[in-house]
Order: structure tokens, then C-alpha cells, then sequence
């Protein structure tokens, strides 16, 4: 591998759904695979719902054998990884506390909210975390070193509200349409099973 | 690896639409795949559409952002695999006569007719191959050396066309919402981004 330009250390964005389970598996892998290639990893968590609204498309879990597959896929891929995935029983939440309070800690240490982001997927799918709940994730929070009161207060903040719907808005305007994705340079990856390919344009650069 | 058992030893079903541009990279792969593992490729061409009927969605190439996605991505797949890619101008194509074809010499010789299924999806995204055109299929079945009569009274036969239907049925009954899709001993892989995985199960075994 050749030595990295200027352009090649930019972080790659790693966009993702806090329900989205195939997010999940690339949450667990993404800063290694980074890391390995001279990057880190700049966390964007929002909702796949704005991006539903322009594809027609509905959530994995709300549709019809795709649902089921998922769920299947899921299981072999945690026995594959060998890492716990538990689904919680009230899945698919939308989570826009988590949304929320990552972005209130994005403003003032984007590498704190990262760590807060990656707890709470795995929170999510390992220990049924709740992301609706803004106790829940100020709890998290806490265990991080983070204050529990500027967590909830920045999930109650339409400042911070009005920011993580602009990145929404900006997903959709990049077109991503579906969780995990990954922009390397601005080259749109979709999906876990992805990762591989990611690495192959991160250490050949593009082909 | 172990000496496969009988169970171990059954073809690899492969479903798939003549239009899907993840099928045709599957397609040029997986008959080495399987070879390598000790096994051949049951071909199973059906059309995604009585799929999209239960799931509520559209093909790729009907779906805004997942459109643009997927013809970067095809171009993107053709280049470090090194194979050619051409859209046909009118893509996606529906290609009954395509599928029809197919089962008419699948009930006389399926090793023949897989390889006619897999010169017809290369056709169709090397060459612009019209999978609509009943004589465009049947003049290519005939540098196959099949006889283009035998093609066409297949494509237009009652009952060849309920045996592609009924495959359709089959498809959507076992779960298969997407192309390409694989069936290894009744397991579910569904994408080209899998191939790795179906070899790492057959190589490996179940996990």
C-alpha cells in the first residue's frame, strides 16, 4: 500500500439505522477495518424512514419474507461472527433519542458521541437497550463518563432536533437508501456484506 | 474437507431473473463455485414480479435512489471482476420467453437447458439479448445447436408456461423475494455479495 495523500485519511462515514441489524454486524468490524487502512470512522447515525418516503420501500422488518430471511440471516451471521444478537421482542424501534443524543454529544466531541453510538447499537441488539427511551440512553451515557443531564437535555433540544434531521434530509440528498452504508471519499457503499469490498477500494484505491 | 455424504452432493439451486444485474456476476461464478465444492448448478430462471406481489416491492431498476445505486454499483462490479456490462437501453426486461424457454428444454435435458439460461442472462447484459423476442431466443438457442422450432413451440406451449409459472410459485412459497438466490441443502442465500458464504457452507458445513 502506497503512502496515503491528503484525501485518502478522511474519516469514512459510516451511516446507519439504530434498528438495523445487518448495522449492527458492520458496527462491530468498521473501526478495525478503518484503522487497518489509515482512517477512523466518522459515525452517522439516522433514520431510514425519510429514505422510505423516496424508494417506496419499508423497513426489513416490516416486509413479507424478507422479514423472515433477515431474521434468519441474522442468527447465522452472530453464529458466523461469533457475537451475541438478540432481537429485541418490540423491534423495529425508530430510536430518535439515540439519534438525538449522539448528535448533542457530536457537537462538542465527535470521538465521545462514536463510542456513544457504537454502545448503543451493540446495547440494542445485545441487551435490549431502548432507544426510545431517553432515561435508558442517558443511562448509557453515564456509564461512558458522559452527564446524564446534558444527555437528556440535548435529546429535548429542537437546536439538536433540527440538526439530526438535516442529516436525515442529507442521506437521502446523497442517496442512501439503506443501513449500514459507508461513503469512502465519497464512494457509496451499501451494506454489510459490503465490507470486504470497502477494504479492497480503501487498500487499492479506486478501480 | 471431508468426503461429502450423499445429502452434501445435491446441485446448488440457483433462482434467478433474467434482468437482475447482481444475477448475471453470480451467473458467470457459480458454476465454478460449485465445482470446486464437488457440486453442479440447478439453473431456476422465474420472474421477480409474483415476489414483488407479496413483499410490496419493486425491482431495483423501478426504485428511485436504489435505481441510481445499482447501475453504479453494476459498472463499479463489472470493473474489478473484469467482465463487460451493457445495459440494454430498455432494461429491465420482464423475459417470459426467456424463462419459457428454459423449462421447455429443462424437461428433456437440464444440463442443456442451464447452459442455454446462463448464455441468455450473459446475453442479455453483454450483447442487448431482446429476452422478450421469441426468435431472438430461439436463434440463440440454435448456436447452442437446439433446434429453433423445438424453441418456439416451447415458448408458446400451455404447458411449459404452467411449469414456469408453477416454478414462480415455488420460488415465492420457499421465501425467495430477491435475485440472485441460492439454495444450498435447503439453506437461503440471497445476493451475489454471498457467493463467499455459500462457499464458506459448503466448504465448512453448516454452522
Amino acid at each position: 500500500m502506497s503512502a496515503p495523500d491528503e484525501k485518502s485519511r478522511a474519516p469514512i462515514e459510516f451511516w446507519f439505522d439504530f434498528a438495523s441489524g445487518y448495522a449492527y454486524f458492520a458496527a462491530l468490524e468498521i473501526e478495525a477495518l478503518a484503522e487497518r487502512n489509515g482512517r477512523t470512522v466518522c459515525w452517522r447515525p439516522f433514520t431510514l424512514g425519510a429514505a422510505f418516503k423516496v424508494t417506496g420501500a419499508q423497513g426489513l422488518s416490516r416486509t413479507p419474507l424478507k422479514r423472515e430471511y433477515a431474521r434468519h440471516d441474522w442468527q447465522r451471521l452472530a453464529r458466523l461472527n461469533r457475537v451475541p444478537f438478540n432481537l429485541p421482542a418490540d423491534h423495529p424501534k425508530v430510536g430518535l433519542p439515540g439519534i438525538r443524543a449522539f448528535y448533542a454529544l457530536d457537537r462538542k466531541d465527535a470521538q465521545a458521541a462514536g463510542r456513544l453510538a457504537k454502545h448503543m447499537i451493540v446495547g440494542y441488539f445485545q441487551h435490549g437497550l431502548d432507544t426510545d427511551d431517553p432515561h435508558a440512553i442517558a443511562g448509557l451515557a453515564s456509564t461512558l463518563g458522559h452527564d446524564p443531564d446534558f444527555v437528556l437535555a440535548g435529546i429535548g433540544d429542537p437546536e439538536v432536533k433540527a440538526i439530526a434531521r438535516r442529516h436525515g434530509d442529507e442521506a437521502v440528498a446523497r442517496g442512501v437508501f439503506g443501513s449500514p452504508w459507508i461513503f469512502v471519499d465519497g464512494e457509496p457503499f451499501w451494506g454489510n456484506d459490503r465490507l470486504p469490498m470497502v477494504e479492497r477500494w480503501l487498500a487499492e484505491g479506486p478501480w
